[in-house]
């Protein structure tokens, strides 16, 4: 069979791509006690649903995703619109990435 | 007549009180750039009736009660819970006092 004409979507195009919710919000943190206070306050203002949570020293492959946000330090919020709101100071990314 | 005994409640106890929505978050700020990109997001984040808004260079009268909150830098949400989350670093309170 010849291939399909090139106006064809063969269907694979998205490949590669996560499925994610465009309106949730993703919180990074290091597991500290400023994090989790901060992870508490920020799930009872906005809703679980609302955010992901990812503890960056169990999940260091996400580190590089955090960064590239523009997360300087942790814990922070990386907002729907893409804003990275640093909430009080639990550690820098240099401390996260050791 | 007279006064009324003592377990009678003469209707004024709670004068003095403001009324307020104890679910309600506090976000202080002093209108800087940095403030008013945090406010956006928080009140996207949680809602317009979710949040009060002080801009303490505005109310000044308001810095010693954001003080006694724990407020050390705007700007800052305090939470229904009495935790004060300081988002980002726009002005430290020293500054908005001067």
């Amino acid at each position: 069979m010849p291939p399909p004409p090139e106006y064809f979507c063969t269907g694979n195009i998205a490949k590669g791509f996560k499925l994610k919710n465009m309106s949730q919000s993703v919180f990074y943190h290091a597991g500290c006690p400023v994090c989790v206070s901060a992870e508490h306050d920020i799930v009872n203002l906005i809703g679980a649903a609302n955010v992901e949570v990812v503890h960056l020293g169990e999940d260091k492959a996400r580190i590089a995703e955090a960064e590239a946000a523009g997360v300087q330090s942790v814990p922070a919020l990386l907002t729907p619109n893409g804003h990275v709101l640093h909430i009080n100071f639990g550690a820098a990314m240099a401390d996260v990435k050791a």
